[in-house]
């Protein structure tokens, strides 16, 4: 059986039309603004429509004009309290707006072409999208659609697809600075997942600033980008060597899921080690973690998706914008290795 | 400038016609399965898509069967976990199912009604609710729609509402009795909004487990129901009295937000104090708060929900189902109080 199915069809203008005595006409001027329909006329219509809970159906609308007014948010899991942070600000940035999500989880990057493909159906105004276009080749398949789509730390930009980021590299190099401040000779890099281009610039400035002060290259710990990721790698790690003074990671799940391993070691952060991540999610602001990071201002990231697709300048894809990551001080590195 | 509009309408079947010199109801017959078109005229057709990008609208289908086969995702807000992964748990099920999610997100829970408005013009299929619909007023408003709802952890069924709920009193009790089994004597309530009835449950039937012990009723303390709301009411407690020995707490927000508070103050998780919460978020699970919880089987609730509103005969409303929460035994309750 079918699932989700009303039992009985909504109420229709038709209905509404009936009960108020009135033509279909009528009912559908009564609920147009600015339309031509006497006071008299609208109060009747209205009447009826609250007797039967008659709501206006917008689909007429996006079937005439091709656009729905809906713009279809795909995030890959929300177990990333970053993702859920993007997409609660997104939805509230397009309900200000009178725009609505229309959302779709998907399992991993490759399933972005057949969610475009049913967002498309329902005629989304535009895509945004948490996932990265990973290849030329899917950029010119995507392209095709003709749906504006905004893709987040995404590096490529295609006819339709454009880019907003943070700025990662600068981000890492500053990490990289803040941990030579307070004395850190060895550092290691928790790497995220090797597709992620934004985890790769991130640990790439990180090396940049570490030579910059004329220290050794970090040690590289690949590790899954989850808490549990973060708490094996860095686990790992100390059972072959003490642990390095200093720790960039590539996300904030790792991070606390780093620190809480050298606590469970009986080290202290930041006594013995400095950390620091990247996102800055609810829990870095944690007392039990007090996470120095870096915040990449979903908001702005948001407002700033919305504003290329508002302009049909920018709607048309191949932008790229950058929303520079906010170093947010906490105690974790407020020590000093000596 | 109305917001988000593609420069450019989307590729119509008349495009696809056009380019591939047939019908445009041979575009629709190709792209309907089972309809009547020959295998020539089909990839005739489906060529001339592929070159323009076109997909196929599900807008007509909509306007004729008044069934959109999206489902109205309503939630307040995705900073405590719990929602995201409720909301993530949805998703997923019903992309399984081919349908979509049409996600809004509301301050709090008197904008449900007007979010329902805007769901019902674009004829949901149905809709699922965080936000318990908090009066017979409200329902009474709601049910007119003649749309199913579906409502967590609300008390209250009305003609097209049903609810599904956790058993928050006996595992209020349970929670009770494990604190009791470990030897605590005087216990404490972090009880969340006074507006939430799953709460004000978890809080009457933890007062009846420690009665039931023979024990003093909880110390009640109302807070925010947050992590800094826990930590707040935690350490505003303890600037008044020594802490009680242990402490139930009606979500894990406020749980942990409580142990970073005892701990701040030099005390012991279990080895002073013994805590335990409710949802069982990721962060439960975290080597630093390894908390005692109660998992409310989120993805048992998204299936119940779906059941419930696949039958046309449970479909318009009435029902009310529970599905047990499992204690999750953890650190934060390991040891014995003396």
């Amino acid at each position: 059986m079918p699932p989700a199915r009303p039992p009985h069809p909504p109420v229709s203008s038709i209905d509404v039309a009936r009960l108020a005595g009135v033509s279909q006409s009528a009912v559908s001027r009564a609920f147009s603004p600015g339309a031509s329909v006497s006071p008299k006329m609208r109060a009747k219509v209205l009447e009826a429509a609250a007797a039967l809970g008659y709501r206006p159906s917008v689909i007429p609308r996006i079937m005439l004009s091709g656009r729905s007014r809906m713009i279809g948010i795909v995030v890959g899991g929300l177990d990333n309290p970053f993702y859920a942070a993007v997409l609660d600000h997104f939805a509230t940035a397009l309900q200000t707006r009178g725009l609505q999500t229309l959302m779709m989880r998907v399992p991993h990057a490759l399933s972005l072409d057949g969610a475009l493909d049913q967002l498309a159906g329902y005629r989304v105004d535009a895509v945004v999208t948490a996932l990265a276009v990973g290849s030329r080749q899917a950029a010119s398949a995507l392209s095709a659609l003709r749906i504006p789509i905004v893709c987040f730390n995404s590096r490529l930009t295609a006819p339709w697809i454009s880019t907003i980021r943070s700025n990662n590299r600068a981000a890492g190099r500053l990490a990289a600075e803040l941990l030579a401040d307070r004395g850190v000779r060895r550092a290691a890099w928790l790497a995220g997942p090797a597709d992620s281009a934004a985890a790769r610039e991130r640990g790439r400035g990180f090396a940049d600033g570490l030579a910059a002060r004329g220290l050794l290259p970090p040690i590289v710990l690949a590790a899954d980008d989850s808490y549990d990721g973060g708490y094996a790698a860095m686990g790992a790690l100390m059972h072959r060597e003490p642990p390095p003074a200093g720790l960039f990671c590539s996300n904030d799940l790792m991070a606390c899921g780093a620190i809480d391993a050298l606590r469970a070691r009986g080290l202290s952060v930041p006594g013995d080690v400095l950390v620091a991540g990247y996102d800055n999610i609810p829990q870095a602001a944690w007392h039990g973690y007090d996470l120095t990071t870096f915040d990449q201002q979903a908001e702005q990231m948001a407002a700033a998706a919305l504003e290329l697709l508002d302009d049909p300048a920018t709607a048309t894809g191949g932008q790229s914008r950058t929303i520079p990551a906010r170093l947010i001080e906490r105690g974790s590195t407020s020590g000093l290795i000596t």
